[in-house]
């Protein structure tokens, strides 16, 4: 297998921690960082996990995405709302015939991306990880850790898509290729819409609100507004059981916050609009309507732009 | 006209404010305490109102309802969640004939008191008042005045409800009767649903509610879920208008915190049943989707649980 060069656009806990396995598994692997860029340049990157830590002392840092050398997959890996900065770094950062994969959340994070680059360069991600950062260029991977990827421009399996998540089988990380990427994104919207949202909005981790009959009934009309927006949207069929599984799942899980619950708590921006405006609005528009969903991102939107009213934007 | 004996059960900022104005135009006041018994026994009343300031040096003060002696009316001044302590007070605070005035929050709080004294002794009254609580027998009134009151067991003007609106309008509270108590309670609640549930969610007062257009576009459609369940509920007719005349006058009132957000900062009981649980099993039970008011319920149901979790009741 060849091996593939990778650039992280955007080393926080998810692209730090995913970049550092590649590079341990053999990989060219560059960084793209901001704040912690002089720290790593000249430590490396430390990574805790639950699969065994260890060190990567030198690594390629980048500061300023100018500087980046053109790689076979550029990983973007900054929240959705961040993704104003991809401009300034793509279609530079991948070679002629590379392809940008998008590990970022919501319902379509990649068609911003295929604006610059185009849709038939682009691949979708989506991550099951718990990941903190510790410190400057310090990770810790808690739990989960596996990616479902898939093409963007067109459904259906490629070698490229094998290609890339063989690359990250091989550096640890439990990555399945998928047929449908849309499919996949409303799948996993049915788990962050009601967990992201309420968790951020009242304050409390998955367990509290499976823990009470109100929040947990609230859940499930979440869910099933999701899934009757997959419906109306190309038709996706997101079952019962499917979600059945996902509450149970869930409620097993023990006390887990949401990374909108965290942003909100450490006063960072809560990506609103790519879990919950985008889907609320493609359902609206195939005349689907989801009154709850629509209730929900109207009070995330209010409390993100309080946020950012009394803090400036983070 | 006859000077008529009132006995305040629950002599908090609205009570308290209602029973002196009473007793400050002439009327015998019994005034029902807990917290505050010896001091106001000792020191009697003091109010600050837009009206003007006064005091009640000397008022009949009682700590417990088995030494209340009967008066020809007895006004329920508890909040909802208080509701269960009226057994101890009623029917032995009213004289043979005498009625009961409800002045409490919700879509029926009638119906428990009807269960105490028999509906046809209950008349109904909706406040709009804005009042706190200074110190031990303190009060002030800040801005609102007025009471609607009505017949709660059958629909219609009476002689009793017009001496009681004669008896608080010659104490300098702006009272009229009305002929349809429930039509009312209703129109109380398409302010109180929005208002009240989503300063208590969000934290925030009725201004930045209005300020923001996600906000304001959730109050509205609380509003429009809040008018559909009163015309499922026996036929009451809410038009736009009265909607939009309630969305810009709110706008238009400058800063203000509904007593459930107060209540939320305060850590003290929320009325969710009575403003929230109650409308939403209502309209459900008359086939009435609320998708939006469950939604909302369902959150301060669990906030409340939490609050009650963690400090024990209030």
């Amino acid at each position: 297998m060849a091996h593939r060069s990778y650039t992280i656009l955007g080393t926080g806990a998810l692209g730090g921690y995913y970049g550092a396995r590649l590079q341990q598994a053999g990989h060219t692997v560059r960084f793209l960082l901001r704040g912690d860029y002089e720290h790593v340049r000249a430590h490396g990157l430390r990574i805790a996990s639950m699969h065994g830590d260890f060190e990567l002392p030198e690594v390629e840092a980048f500061g300023d995405p100018a500087d980046l050398p053109p790689s076979d997959v550029a990983v973007v890996a900054l929240k959705t709302t961040q993704s104003e900065a991809l401009a300034d770094m793509l279609p530079a950062a991948i070679k002629p015939g590379g392809a940008v994969l998008v590990l970022q959340n919501g319902l379509c994070p990649e068609r911003h991306v295929a604006g610059l680059v185009g849709a038939e360069r682009v691949v979708g991600g989506l991550c099951f990880l718990c990941s903190n950062r510790v410190g400057p260029g310090h990770f810790r991977q808690v739990r989960f850790d596996h990616i479902r990827v898939g093409e963007y421009a067109s459904p259906g399996m490629t070698e490229r898509i094998a290609e890339i998540a063989a690359d990250f089988c091989g550096a640890s990380v439990q990555t399945e290729p998928v047929e449908d990427l849309a499919l996949a994104r409303w799948q996993k919207l049915v788990w962050n819409v009601p967990y992201n949202g309420l968790s951020a909005v009242l304050g409390v981790d998955t367990e509290r609100l499976m823990a009470h009959t109100d929040t947990a009934a609230l859940v499930e009309t979440l869910m099933r507004e999701v899934a009757a927006a997959a419906r109306a949207c190309g038709g996706h069929t997101i079952d019962s059981p499917f979600i059945e599984k996902m509450l149970s799942n869930t409620a097993k899980m023990g006390p887990y916050r949401p990374s909108m619950q965290v942003d909100r708590q450490m006063g960072r921006a809560m990506e609103v609009e790519a879990i919950h405006g985008d889907p609320v609005r493609a359902a609206i528009a195939a005349g689907c309507g989801v009154p709850v969903m629509q209730a929900v991102y109207r009070q995330l939107r209010f409390l993100e732009d309080q946020r950012v009213a009394a803090k400036g934007t983070g």
